[in-house]
């Protein structure tokens, strides 16, 4: 425990934070407090110029020929090598595309085609079940008696055993903010002779991610949580290098095929990581990713994480320090180096305190049928943020607000 | 032929143009003839408001909130809903989501299980070969044997056969803009026990589509030609009710989960249109569609079509009148009923002339080898823009124009 939770230690830290010049970067509303960016990141200021700039210039003036001359068409590689540097990859292993669950199945599917004798696809069944979905999905439609063997963090290094085709995990929990290990479950899965597919929704942006040095085969994720893309932002896909010469995934498209321009007939695969691509992008929302990118390069992977770990530590002591018998049961990893960017609570009347926190301008989430989620992101945060969040959620208590009626209705808290 | 051939006409036209408010509802540079538009649309002006406004205070703002009040989880269902009405379906029938592609792979997958003893899929061999290519893709991850069966328009009726599963087909040829024969190309396909799929990207937005009087059993299309929804815009996708209750397609996800924010580990899907659905939406590219789709369902596809058949007539006629001799060759119907929003010539030297008709501010495209496309947007383009544009070509060619060295270059014309 911080041997100084007092406001004016907080404000110390904010003055002394190297990433201290990077908060006026984004457009947060005076008095708001943002505590749920690893759910959807806030707007970067310079994303909202840019994205002003190719509505009017690029569509409006440019028009058509603002596929090359924008250079729209590059976007998914250009995004793709800025992402990479950020979790461990090089260039030409990312391209940004499609949404998260699109890219998983393409990347699940890649897998499981070059490892085609086994069939067993090892998943974390607490994980964000889109995963499940999108996985139950593909072996059923791909008829060939895949099975999902679903185990929780503990069971994992067990449930890799040489039946295995694939192990489809999520790098952070997007609940309990619990940090698997890719180093050891990697190796693991390489053992048995399976792949890997890592999800870093939850990662990307928060912290260093070594995929390189991790040996990983495969990854997606997404923009829009700490990456601050806007939302809906396409998510990304990475391949290693390795596998690119093999890599093939059932939803091939023109900007997959390697003459786009010629109108053949048949599909041929392009070379390269282009392979994961299928059809045209969104390009406003891939253009306003690119303000949320360039601040999450500009801070560094290692930076942030530091950041983001000093920022847990003091919310998690604040906690235990001003609310100690309030009913709110720590549900993420004690060990921060064990904890990604969020810190979650259990509380049974975890709806109604979200509610009334949000009133009062500190913006958590809610996951049911308890879960109170509190997103540390260090690119915005100051340290009095996280000591006047505290202090607020400890006023929601203590001032028994969050009983009022109209915390209680059943109106989602996303 | 049109009586009367000058540009007084032509401006008189304009005057009494039903259509001739909503020119100015689109932002197009002074001078600017923008013939491109069956490619990407232009700005609509109130595109632009609308994204500044989901940047700056949706997302800004509302940050994560706007999930719900700002309406985002629902935007694929309200822009289904305006688009169904625009292509002859009814509410609940489409969704705006994902790619044309990626689109496309989920309803000709959807249609191969519902008719799963048969294995031939009938495509026209000349279309966007990105659907060739989607489904090939398709089809070789299926494992089940499935084959294409390529025909051009005239083979079509034959080629449909009672060892067809599902006839995939684009309405409006994207190079020629010839019409294919929904109502009896569908009923040919119900007589033989095969399910249709129809691409509407160069017909939505252009003209009337009646995909329920027709019978049509699914369909996608694309909301960035002539809904000027922004470059990149979703695409959507159809099925016809009858279909809803037996509807299953590969890519699964939380969005299409019976209830996503209960976080079950297993799918379940939801009821209706919502099963086409997978992750979460490029949302800022779905806003920048709105402004589009709402002049689009303001003009009338009836009134839109009509007009779009006099531009097209009145620039064929122009070509005649004033480049009778000049090596163009219509490679459109001649038949204006059966020509869509576009009209395709052939040219030997087609290339360099597109590049010095942008040169003059008449931005057309070129597709290779030798087809220059002519897009005849009937809510942006005035009658007096046509006589300016093939005035303007008239020149380049007796000028000599396209003869000069900056145009014979091969950087891309799109």
């Amino acid at each position: 425990m911080s041997t100084d939770l007092t406001r004016a230690h907080a404000v110390a830290l904010d003055a002394a934070d190297p990433l201290g010049a990077l908060v006026d970067e984004f457009d947060i509303a005076p008095g708001t407090i943002y505590l749920a960016g690893n759910s959807l990141g806030p707007l970067p200021r310079a994303a909202a110029t840019a994205v002003a700039d190719a509505v009017r210039e690029q569509w409006g003036r440019g028009l058509v020929t603002s596929w090359n001359k924008a250079g729209w068409f590059d976007l998914p590689y250009r995004m793709g090598d800025a992402i990479a540097a950020l979790v461990g990859a090089d260039a030409g292993e990312v391209v940004m595309t499609d949404s998260t669950g699109i890219n998983l199945f393409k990347m699940v599917a890649a897998a499981t085609a070059l490892n085609p004798d086994r069939r067993v696809i090892v998943m974390e069944g607490s994980n964000f079940p889109t995963n499940n979905y999108v996985v139950q999905g593909l072996t059923r439609w791909l008829g060939q008696g895949h099975e999902i063997r679903f185990a929780e963090s503990h069971e994992l290094i067990d449930a890799i055993g040489d039946d295995v085709a694939v192990v489809a995990l999520t790098h952070t929990h997007y609940k309990s903010a619990h940090i698997l290990d890719m180093a050891a479950l990697t190796a693991r899965a390489h053992a048995v002779g399976a792949l890997t597919v890592w999800d870093l929704c939850h990662s990307a942006g928060a912290m260093p991610v070594a995929l390189n040095a991790c040996d990983a085969d495969f990854a997606i994720g997404c923009t829009y949580k700490y990456l601050n893309g806007g939302p809906g932002s396409p998510g990304f896909a990475f391949a290693a290098a390795r596998h690119h010469a093999a890599l093939d995934q059932p939803l091939t498209g023109w900007w997959s095929h390697r003459a786009p321009f010629a109108f053949d007939r048949d599909f041929a695969p392009t070379e390269g990581i282009g392979r994961l691509l299928t059809g045209t992008q969104p390009i406003l929302s891939m253009v306003a990713a690119q303000a949320g990118l360039e601040l999450a390069t500009r801070a560094g992977s290692d930076a942030a994480r530091a950041k983001s770990m000093a920022l847990g530590a003091l919310f998690v002591d604040l906690m235990a320090a001003r609310l100690p018998d309030a009913g709110f049961r720590l549900a993420s990893p004690r060990d921060i180096a064990a904890r990604g960017g969020h810190v979650a609570y259990d509380h049974a009347d975890g709806y109604p305190l979200m509610k009334a926190l949000i009133s009062r301008g500190v913006i958590g989430d809610f996951r049911a049928p308890s879960t109170l989620r509190f997103g540390l992101s260090p690119l915005y945060l100051r340290y009095a943020d996280i000591w006047d969040a505290v202090d607020r959620l400890a006023d929601v208590v203590e001032s028994g607000l969050w009983r009022a009626p109209e915390f209680q209705t059943a109106e989602k808290v996303t």
